[in-house]
Formats: C-alpha cells, sequence, structure tokens
C-alpha cells in the first residue's frame, strides 16, 4: 500500500480523494498517507464482501449488494470527501458505516482474521494426520470441515498481511479463543455435559442474530425454516 | 441408544436388521448391542449429510444424494445383512464405505466433531467481548465467521453427546489443533511472514481435493440431519 502511494501521491489532483479495500486499516492509513500531498484525502475502506477468490476476475455485478462498507475516516477527515466516497459505496449496493480505524481492526479480528487463522489451523491438522488418509479427509469431510476448507482457501499472500499488520487485535483474540477452548477440552475431558449443553445453547442465539440481520445471502438457502425441538426429535 | 434398544430387542423378529444414524459409532454398539436377541443383526451406520437443523421435518428427497453413508459392521457380522442394508442406503442415492468403528470415530473427530467444537469457542468468545457489540458482530461477520455461526447452530443436545462419546479421539486431535494453533500464533508474533505463507498455501491444496470429491456442491449439507434417530443425530 505505501509503494503505491508513493508511485501515485505526486500525480494526484489536490482535492482529490483515495481509498483503499485492505482488510486492516490502521496499517494501511500509517502506510499511505506520508505519501500523500497535501490537499488529497485519504478515506480508508473495507469491504466486508468476497468470496475465497481473489482478483478482478473474481468480480461480478452484485459483489457489494447489501453488503457492508466499514469506512475508517481520521479525525478531521474532509466532510465532503467522506460522503463523495460514502456515495459511491451506496451507488454500488453497500451499506456504509463509518469507525475508526483500531476499533474496525479489533472487530474484524474477531469476525473474520482468527476464525481464518483457526480454519487455517484445523485443515493443516488434518493433513498431518498419518493414520487418516487425505481421501479420507476429502470424502468424509461433513459441512464443519468443508466450510473450514472454504475458508483455507484463501489468499495466502493476502492472508499473511492481515496478521502482520492486525498483530495485536489477533494475539487478543487468540488468546481469548484459547482460553475458552481450553475450558470446553476439560469439560470433555471431565465428562461435564451440562457445561458443554449449555454453551452450545449459548452460541446458537448470535446465529439466529445474523440471519436475521440478512448477513447470510451468500450461501445457499435452506429455502424455510425448520421446525425443530430443542432435542431435534 | 441404549434405552431404546432395550425397549424394541423383545419386540425383534430373528433375522431382523437394526442400524442408527449416530455421529459417533463405537458407543452406540456398546450401547445397543447387549440389548439385541440372538438372530438380530445390527450394523451401525452414519451418514454424512444434512443441515445445522434437526428433527424429521428438516429432511427432504435429496438428503442423502451421492454424500457418505458409513457403515461399521462388527466383527464377524452377517454379511447378508450388511448387503441389505447397502441396498437401502444407496437406494436413497447414498455412497456406501464400511469401516471399523474406532477408525470412523477418529476420521470423524478430525472432519467434523473438532470443527464444530472450535467454532462453537470461536462464536462463544465473539459473544464475550464487550469492546464489541453483538450489532457489530452480526453485521460485520465477513464469511469466515458467518461459516462458523452455521455450524455453531447445531443442536446442543446432539453436539453434546457426540464430545462424550467421542472423547478419546476429540482430545487427541484438539491437542493437535492447539499445538500448530501457537505456533502461527508465535509466526504472527514474531512476524514470521514466510511461515504464515507457506502455512497457507499448504493447506490450498486439501480444498481442491475436497471441490475434486464432489462433497461441495450448492445442496445443503451440514451437521446432520436425523431422520430415525430419537436423540436427533
Amino acid at each position: 500500500m505505501g509503494t503505491i502511494a508513493e508511485e501515485i501521491g505526486p500525480r494526484l489532483k489536490p482535492g482529490a480523494t483515495v481509498t483503499d479495500v485492505g482488510s486492516v486499516k490502521q496499517a494501511v492509513i500509517d502506510a499511505v498517507v506520508p505519501h500523500l500531498p497535501q490537499g488529497v484525502h485519504f478515506i480508508a475502506g473495507h469491504p466486508i464482501a468476497g468470496t475465497e477468490h481473489s482478483g478482478p476476475r473474481s468480480g461480478f455485478a452484485t459483489l457489494f449488494v447489501n453488503r457492508w462498507w466499514l469506512l475508517t475516516p481520521t479525525e478531521g477527515a474532509d466532510g465532503a470527501a467522506v460522503a463523495r466516497l460514502r456515495a459511491l459505496c451506496e451507488g454500488m449496493g453497500a451499506k456504509v458505516d463509518e469507525m475508526d480505524a483500531v476499533h474496525h481492526d479489533l472487530v474484524l479480528a474477531v469476525t473474520s482474521h482468527t476464525p481464518h487463522l483457526i480454519a487455517y489451523t484445523m485443515v493443516g491438522v488434518a493433513d498431518d494426520l498419518s493414520r487418516v488418509t487425505d481421501s479420507e479427509v476429502i470424502n468424509y469431510s461433513a459441512a464443519g470441515f468443508r466450510d473450514f476448507t472454504r475458508i483455507a482457501a484463501s489468499d495466502p499472500t493476502m492472508w499473511r498481511d492481515v496478521f502482520l499488520t492486525n498483530k495485536d487485535a489477533t494475539l487478543e483474540i487468540l488468546g481469548r479463543f484459547t482460553e475458552e477452548l481450553f475450558a470446553l477440552q476439560r469439560a470433555i475431558r471431565l465428562g461435564d455435559g451440562e457445561h458443554l449443553h449449555a454453551y452450545f445453547t449459548r452460541t446458537r442465539a448470535i446465529r439466529r442474530g445474523i440471519i436475521e440481520a440478512g448477513q447470510d445471502t451468500a450461501a445457499p438457502d435452506f429455502g424455510r425454516v425448520a421446525v425443530a425441538s430443542p432435542k431435534g426429535g
């Protein structure tokens, strides 16, 4: 990002607005702003949209429709420039929200970066286990693992850079994650079914919230609401 | 499973074949076999198909089409009974494979059980983080987290029982998982981009294998749907 900013900086007209679509925001602001001339507005942005495929050819017309596009203007950013950028994003069908760059990086560490790291890890573990053949892993991957492999198929270079540039927030969330995982692991070891059941019941609520917030349209719709008793019977 | 077997045992005709669709196999065999009379064949089975929804109403006509259905006959199982059950599964469109129950439980610990536990944990962490609001978690969940929440929406009772009955294999895989996760965490802390890139590149191969093996059709396939099991899985 810094290299590109350095290259385009001298060629930008005064009053121009510059943005980006990177997954981490504070590091991009730090890298870009020093290279832009006075009078050029840099408003960092992050559209939360896409698939595991990268590059211009992986785009499609409805990519941003009904998706969130986060803007992280720095303090004192030009209001008119922010409004122009917002109109551009909304013109592509996106919903726009503004937040502080550091807060953005924490939110995304929770909702995207750490889940990706975990998925990568689980896929690596499966590949390492010599008693289970690759074809067994591949053939008998139920939904859980299959979703992990979809995540783990994402661009390695992009994800390397995400973790290197959002280090603090990722490490904090990873610390919390391993703490909670160890508590569940202990419950399994001790046969503490009540602990497991209570935990699994609690996590259902967030899922319901996501469906209601309409963020799940990219996945195949199951077409109906299943009537399931708590025991699944 | 044991309770049901105890109830139906005395009413079964000699020569009858009994099966189940539970996610763990050795524990089911241990629970069921003692209650079945001589001359009744118990062939445990596990269809790897379903959505995060449970119960008979969550079934649909093509649920098992082109999905694997694993059978874990015990040593000395009646060949004709296994063949009849296989024909039933294949008649519903499934692909059938046979394997040892203990091996089944290890394979599924890798491809399904541990990924589910991890997904539950990550969703719990997100919910706990007071600096990030629920609506931020919900609105800004990119694909990674969204997939996790879908997993974590599965039936709590079924998953409690999976972990309690497949304890050893799950704990083994969890141990390997945390080992590898710590190595990646260390790479992030040290800024070791090469380690991260190499790891992320390797995990892409398994994903390609899954696509080639045809386990990733658009059909909903998540968790498991109970069609005949008293405990929903």
